[in-house]
């Protein structure tokens, strides 16, 4: 009896050696358009997450993490390139995003997180959304990733219906066919399938992330899980399909948080847990102009697009049982931090020859030091619009809470906001505290000072029509 | 050594089967004016409350619970009778509450789940806020209590400030001084401080609390614990001012967490945790007149004073790790239902000689089963104004969303919402739901001709000046 239980203290010692001799695994799971009360955890009184709740218990929930931009396509380069999307021309006043007529990509001398990890010996994929150029010139594969299965640009491109879409915002079932988007799923450099059948996608997407965490369970990997749900049109597969007993977008949810729980399972399963970090996050707010088919910010103002804090900041967990001290953290962090976080717990190098926007929160992580991140600069469109220091935030510019699709509105005098006492952001105190507008102001000037020196917008640009 | 662990396990069976040899205890924690979102797993990004959120854990994590009117007298009378205030006179278009000029309580016929417990052998408190009438002969000890300590109405009362306040309700510091309200303190019957030390009312609450446990551990006892807290003004004692570095209301509903962990604390130290049940909601929404200084509904829209869900619908969890099987429940249940499940759970009989409101939740708290409860009435200065039934809800008259204070609205035509698509009712679909619209209008009519045998409004009432 006392033999046995050796051998297993022995079996277990080993096994936790084996795990610690390569440097930690990164998987993020990016949400598309999840808002940042979509989670239960995160005070949704309808979606059910148990998996998500899990990673929340047994890691860290963090309360104000921002993404680097409010829409799809920006928010993707910052958190790849560590840098706010206005140095690498990722934002633009003319187009928001990139489509499916756009000539240009991430521009190729950006380095990914990919990249900065290949040289301590990480694998890295690319599964779900890409959006960073869907030319063969600028797909995954050029930017330092082994491995790409998904959907090259948002999952409701390539579509004449748009307007019609926009019409019946509120009936669910009106775009159900898969069909009425013409996307095509792409593995590697290849096109696989078109239009994508989207209702298997979440499912589809999951199956991948396995295989290649069994495929690479003995060498260190990044993994970039990036959900094209719950943007819509939203599509769930059938055994998620009316299960919540709530909504399509509950379903879509719950099919989401089933999906962490496999990846969950697959890191438990081939003994990675204790040397994985699992990232959880979104990439925007909530589409709020699809009412009822769209998500919640929970408490906060507004949604996608916009600069209010609905529109930026993201439910987000980081979970890693073996390197992540469990805990809620609320105070800062971005999604810009991630690249510099990983590099240092990877022990790779942080480009130095270019400016970098990120915080290395590894402490944080691991011992929940204070977060060294106190700022944050709140971009879109290629505009600054607002600034937030420790707790006051500060808005020069905005653009309308629900349909940010108009012109960028210049306020005739900034107003502030105190975030820890009124997270709705809705009561101006600039007329009280006229001392904290004019610092805030300073920083934000030298902001703008310190990004003039960037690639040119690389969104505007048209293809002609063949 | 076998020896000594077998001495354990028979000690262990022993205090097991001696705990459940009493029917079981019941304590409610009921704070004043907490919103459905001020606490961290509710979805608070700032506000840490490990003490309830561990409750929620181990627990059931209520999502869409009520109470049974939004404004403080009424919804504590529906609670602790088990009946809709317009039944007993609690609720009045003339006043919203009772005052310190109010001549009349609780009528002394009504049964309180005090009264309904006696019987089986129970002993019971009432620690915090009353608000069910002043005067001696409305006092907790008129209504089948056997200790009461707390204030007799609310802690803005008996001020010629309020108005000055008003102003100043962006200022967290200007109300600090506890003399600035006349409120009294009562032991029993007798006033044993006035006005009340406010700062340490917290903790004052919750050392007689506790001593109550441990003064009854060998018997059946019912504790209502209603904290006068986050009620504006608001205060908080020396150890925790500041505590939160974020604001004071943070400050506040963290040492009621704080509160809640010396509640459990004492079940477990005297062990009675695997026998007992408690109850973590409070009295109504947020009270988003007072801005900054007060709470916040999370995702749900208005507050106090309002029918919308922020009015009525409260940050609700039940705990009991002897009974309770833990998960989160998003169906409906509302403090009027408490009074069923308790006389259910302790063997004591409901009163048959009323109209009873409530239903019997116990076996959603024991075995997770559906709940028995399908509608509700939203019912608000002696008005009734909406009506739920399953996701679908019915407005027909509304007052204004921050300063409920105005004249009650009464819609053109009925408003239509789906709770379950649109958890911050946004969206008015009365016009797609017609049958919708008239079948839930018939069951509003059906309510309102059933509560027409009512005592009369008993909170309309003034005393003369002396």
């Amino acid at each position: 009896m006392k033999n046995w239980l050796l051998i297993l203290v022995c079996f277990w010692v080993f096994m936790l050696s084996a795990q610690s001799e390569n440097p930690p695994n990164f998987v993020v799971v990016f949400c598309d358009d999840l808002g940042y009360g979509d989670i239960g955890s995160f005070g949704h009184p309808l979606i059910q997450t148990p998996n998500i709740d899990r990673m929340a218990v047994e890691g860290q929930k963090w309360t104000q993490f921002y993404v680097a931009d409010p829409v799809c396509t920006p928010s993707r380069a910052g958190l790849l390139t560590g840098r706010y999307p206005i140095r690498n021309g990722m934002t633009s006043s003319k187009r928001h995003v990139f489509f499916p007529d756009s000539p240009n990509g991430l521009p190729l001398e950006e380095l990914t997180i990919a990249e900065i990890l290949k040289p301590q010996g990480y694998t890295s994929a690319v599964i779900g959304k890409w959006h960073l150029g869907h030319l063969p010139k600028f797909l995954p594969g050029q930017q330092g990733f082994d491995y790409y299965y998904g959907i090259p640009y948002s999952n409701d491109m390539d579509s004449d219906k748009w307007e019609e879409y926009l019409k019946q915002s509120e009936d669910p079932d009106y775009f159900s066919k898969t069909e009425f988007f013409n996307v095509p799923l792409i593995e590697n450099a290849d096109i696989i399938e078109r239009p994508a059948d989207q209702t298997t996608i979440t499912k589809r997407y999951t199956e991948k992330a396995v295989q290649f965490i069994e495929k690479n369970k003995s060498q260190p990997f990044f993994l970039y899980l990036a959900h094209s749900m719950p943007h819509i049109p939203l599509f769930v597969s059938e055994e998620f399909r009316g299960r919540s007993k709530s909504s399509l977008y509950v379903d879509v949810i719950e099919e989401i948080d089933w999906s962490v729980g496999e990846v969950l399972n697959a890191l438990e399963k081939n003994n990675l847990d204790q040397n994985t970090i699992v990232v959880f996050t979104s990439d925007n707010g909530p589409w709020l102009l699809f009412k009822t088919h769209g998500g919640s910010a929970g408490p906060l103002r507004a949604g996608k697009g916009t600069t209010f804090e609905g529109g930026q900041r993201v439910p987000t967990v980081i979970w890693g049982p073996g390197i992540v001290t469990s805990g809620v953290i609320d105070q800062m962090g971005a999604t810009l931090d991630l690249l510099p976080t990983f590099a240092n717990l990877a022990g790779a190098e942080v480009p130095s020859d270019r400016k970098m926007d990120g915080y290395d929160l590894s402490l944080v992580l691991t011992k929940k030091t204070a977060s060294p991140r106190k700022d944050f600069y709140y971009w879109a469109f290629a505009e600054l619009h607002a600034y937030r220091n420790q707790k006051y935030k500060i808005h020069i510019k905005q653009r309308e809470a629900i349909n940010y699709g108009g012109p960028t509105i210049v306020l005739e005098r900034p107003e502030l906001y105190d975030l820890n006492a009124d997270i709705s952001e809705k009561y101006n105190i600039a007329e009280t505290f006229p001392d904290v507008v004019s610092d805030l102001m300073g920083n934000l000037e030298l902001h703008l000072k310190d990004v003039q020196d960037r690639i040119p917008d690389q969104l505007a640009g048209r293809m002609s029509k063949e």
